[in-house]
């Protein structure tokens, strides 16, 4: 007499949550200098100094009830502010207070734009690679998805591949940029054909079809790269975005959905965002932490330990003959098996106790991801353990 | 081409919040000094000090990762801990760690918890009065809320009145003690009464009825009183806590569900709320905020104003002649409309900027809640617009 499905979700765990489990026990055997573990995108860069100094001050200056204090659901006045204002400032964009919907990180986030999406019969085509909760987050929502195949020829999005399994029904399509877990960053150009696309689409179904922009990376890139503002290439975006990378807050569940006034029924769509939280138990996002961004909303992080992981690892790997993605963004190296499955291979690499994560999951799965938020150590350690697996292989 | 459910519960706002934002408005055209807002249950006394000071000397002296990385999704070890060994301290009972899962704040623990337990056609009984947000909680988790008339005699429930509206059907029953929105605290002869009727229907029927206590005002109790604690009464509970009242800290969003392994099938419940949590996308528990109850579980608040609130409210309203209902907990009083109805009253209340919320949503129609969690000025000044609301009724 439990829910079966609610039952099955809690019992299988994610294989990235099992390798690094298994992690954890080896390290606490062996000691971590013995583990190499690149399961987990787990910010290993501190949260900037700005962020512990404006907790410590506004714990010192504020009055308990308007730190701590109810916010109203969709989020403080002036984190809400302040964050329309740094969007526009870096984007140009005409973001209001007034969109944005704060949340507890960008998993709720998600799962309130789906669930607000999801009319009956309603689908959602995912751009593979994806990170894999977005099939879970689909389904609760009662969405079913439609994954469009990686293009491995170079990971970015093609509106070609999207075009035959478009339908009447498709309500969403969610794109992920800087991609998790192959590090690209979808052009403006690329972009701007699957907007086309969706257009001509929402013309001939007579109705909306909404892309959301799962963003948590857009700020951990590479080499001078840009991240397109997606909104202003395509009216009917949702932005999910979370300060878990930026920041270095993945515990602190803080993230916001932004829904557009301009988009189709914009109004009616984020009063079901808001409808969706609410029946999901949210109340706020935690308030201490909106009131954090409401003065930290224009730090950047110190991207500068994951470029050098990044720059290490791929060219030490392209070296020893690994077929990698080179990444632009987001701190992940995603590498092709280079014999057997991706599965075999995770298997030998975690009998070296090098734990990297085979990417079936993520509809990629002749490929394998690393997270590189790891130390600069583990990444040196691991250089002669992926030479000596490709050696074997 | 938007959930409609979603965009009703977003769009339909509680008569809570809107008396909250009525009240807002005019304390900004009149001045906070003319309104006298008793409207909401967002706590007026501090934070216990120990709070900021845990904060601002973790911020000092943990490692940022340790501090705001990611928890294990059920909450880190060191708060589970001292939340197990709190209660035990206090009730002598057996809580073990691993059954306790974290949330952000008592509504998605309840959502977890309902979800959960939503098999095809379950029904969830719901003894009123009750916060108005169980019914929107059971009907998106999928069951039919099943409401049990208010025992306006003295607002303790009773078994009886519950026995007739159990059925086959019947996946839990939801009990809120400390009371929101009568303060009464539920006598553990009542509670017993139900453990006895629950425990046979569970036999009748051949599988468990889950015994959901959502207590966030436990420890917000008067002149001595205790609160049982239901795990020990009835073995299939599942508990629903948050310290947004206990620690002032209702914007923070920090609770969690106590699912005893020994309950029928334990394992498998907390699994599936695992599984229910994950669904809606939660990931973990603000995770500072959840450092900082491992070090501050053992603090109590401060209800000394809380207290002085109740008693002046009390003898003053029962002295002009209203049927008041006596609070034993919690930080609310219900009162009984003097005359017409309790949407009248509160309206001819409404006009003289004295806001008070009709109990309608509550299960109680006759009744009108007082949210006593203000200044005592407040209190103060209310006084006399009382005095001339019944003296014209």
């Amino acid at each position: 007499m439990v829910n079966p499905r609610m039952l099955q979700l809690g019992t299988n765990r994610s294989c990235i949550r099992e390798l690094f489990e298994y992690g954890m026990r080896r390290a606490a055997e062996l000691g971590p200098d013995k583990v190499c573990d690149f399961s987990l995108g787990n910010p290993s860069v501190p949260s900037p100094a700005g962020v512990g100094e404006t907790i410590c001050r506004l714990v010192r200056e504020s009055e308990s009830r308007a730190l701590h204090g109810y916010t109203p659901a969709a989020g403080a006045a002036d984190a809400r502010a302040a964050v329309a204002a740094d969007l526009n400032a870096r984007y140009g964009a005409d973001v209001q207070p007034g969109e944005l919907f704060f949340t507890c990180g960008a998993a709720p986030a998600l799962t309130a734009a789906l669930s607000a999406l999801a009319v009956e019969g309603a689908e959602c085509l995912i751009f593979a690679p994806f990170f894999p909760e977005y099939t879970v987050f689909a389904e609760a929502a009662g969405m079913r998805p439609v994954v469009v195949p990686a293009n491995t020829e170079d990971f970015q999005i093609r509106a070609a591949d999207a075009a035959p399994l478009l339908s009447a029904r498709t309500q969403a399509v969610i794109v992920n940029s800087p991609n998790n877990p192959s590090g690209v960053i979808y052009s403006e150009e690329r972009l701007r054909e699957l907007a086309a696309l969706l257009e001509e689409k929402e013309r001939e179904y007579g109705h909306p079809i909404y892309l959301i922009a799962d963003e948590p990376y857009r700020e951990l890139v590479y080499d001078g790269a840009r991240v397109p503002f997606i909104p202003l290439l395509y009216a009917d975006t949702l932005l999910c975005y979370s300060w878990s990378k930026s920041l270095s807050l993945p515990g602190e569940r803080i993230g916001y959905v932004y829904v557009p006034r301009r988009a189709a029924d914009g109004e009616k769509v984020f009063a079901a965002v808001a409808g969706a939280a609410r029946a999901a138990g949210h109340v706020c996002a935690p308030s201490l932490m909106q009131h954090v961004i409401a003065n930290c909303a224009a730090l950047r992080p110190d991207i500068e330990a994951y470029d050098r992981n990044r720059r290490t690892l791929y060219e030490a790997l392209c070296s020893y003959g690994y077929e990698c993605v080179r990444p632009q963004g987001a701190f992940y190296l995603l590498i092709r098996s280079p014999k057997g499955s991706a599965q075999e291979f995770s298997d030998r690499a975690k009998a070296k106790d090098l734990l990297i994560v085979p990417c079936g999951d993520f509809g990629c799965p002749d490929y394998l991801r690393l997270g590189t938020c790891v130390s600069y150590e583990t990444v040196l350690r691991s250089l002669p353990i992926f030479k000596e697996l490709i050696e074997e292989a």
